[in-house]
């Protein structure tokens, strides 16, 4: 599939000005199509989609394992996947019903509060972060990018994308695909935190999120309910504990 | 309404850790209904709700002027709109019809060219930049919102929302209420630049956006494509310009 960015002619300003080529950071329309029913369409950075696919559908809970796919099929911008669940169609109403920008409110009925007893100590959340930048090779290159990285004991998975729900879910599906036990691994990424985002994490079971931006009061309200330990504003050697202070080793 | 965060309590943590009181940015569920059949929820801050009304439908292209809005009724989180167009029913299936995260490609046709003589020069988008960040009380507290303003001769009329794009949308609103000629404004904010933000601004016909961060290979060809010159990375006293140079006067 095509690199994640194209170079354009620009002009850099600065005093004077002068032309320049710039990397800018592609986003391409991929249909995600599951049992030829459920169909959405994502503005997406064009790699790892398969880690996309198996991750948002597990995020989405229309599947709980990698047993419950049967195919994934990935043709230019659109990816098939026949999955077997016994309450697809159901399921399939809720995701395909609920609006992108705020469908929460139905969906955090659903949502199981996460079971683990995993702690993380403040050194490894800043020194993880640390390391999120150094592999945000896209970013650097662009601007344009949030990134994502899913940690478990000596993996470090991480994903770019122009959306930072993208970003997640594609660490989730890599995550997935390696057999990582999701209760005892963390998330940390460059995005806000709202509702939808914290419902995703504690579908999976990962019991704490991190990221070097704000939580939102909705975000808030679902890492109290579900269990999720929320960290926000980590930056340098400082940041916030907003629920579950008891995961993190201080 | 509610005003624009909570305060809760979290622990701060920076060399040692202590408990803090925290003011965390409110999104909340609105829904939009417009003429009883379009329905579409956003989670929003919950403030300029007719603002961010009137700016939607203009942008989404179901109104053309504030004449074709017969009732505007705002009503807890929901807002009821009567709108009068001739095509309301092709419209309004263009817009339900296309998803939030990747609607632009069918939209495309539909954007006509900014017809506009219209420009500015780099000093006043380096020190609007200065003031929007200066109008931005709610981030300054929370962290957590993107701001835009829309610059009209004397006027600087600026919000701010958890969505870039309903930020855009707000002074879009504001600036319909208060009769702006858009086609001899310019809009500056705080998002990334897809294609779906350069529709709405080239559809209201604003012939300039500028923005602290990165465009997206999608905003940079309806950029070129719609006679919007689009300015990124506007930090301090430099910024590139990706399309249309001919609007800034250097």
């Amino acid at each position: 599939m095509s690199q994640m960015y194209d170079t354009v002619s620009a002009i850099k300003v600065q005093g004077g000005s002068q032309p320049i080529m710039e990397k800018v950071v592609k986003d391409e329309e991929i249909e995600l199509i599951a049992n030829e029913t459920l169909k959405r369409k994502f503005s997406i950075s064009p790699d790892s989609l398969k880690e996309f696919a198996v991750g948002y559908l597990l995020g989405e809970g229309l599947i709980r394992s990698l047993e419950n796919i049967n195919e994934i099929n990935i043709e230019d911008h659109t990816i098939n996947v026949q999955v077997d669940m016994e309450d697809f169609d159901i399921i399939q109403e809720l995701v395909v019903g609920s609006d992108c920008f705020g469908g929460w409110r139905q969906k955090i009925e659903f949502v199981n509060k996460v079971e683990s007893e995993f702690t993380v100590d403040k050194e490894t959340i800043i020194n993880s972060f640390n390391r999120l930048k150094e592999s945000a090779r896209i970013w650097q290159e662009t601007g344009g990018t949030h990134v994502a990285a899913l940690i478990y004991k000596d993996k470090f998975l991480s994903r770019e994308d122009v959306s930072r729900h993208v970003a997640v879910d594609k660490v989730i599906g890599a995550g997935l695909l390696e057999e990582v036990d999701f209760k005892n691994s963390f998330i940390i990424y460059s995005g806000r935190m709202p509702a939808d985002m914290l419902i995703k994490i504690a579908r999976v079971g990962i019991p704490v999120l991190a990221s070097n931006a704000a939580p939102t009061t909705s975000g808030y309200a679902v890492a109290q309910e579900a269990g999720v330990c929320m960290l926000g504003f980590v930056r340098g050697d400082r940041f916030n504990i907003y629920s579950h202070a008891e995961r993190i080793l201080l």
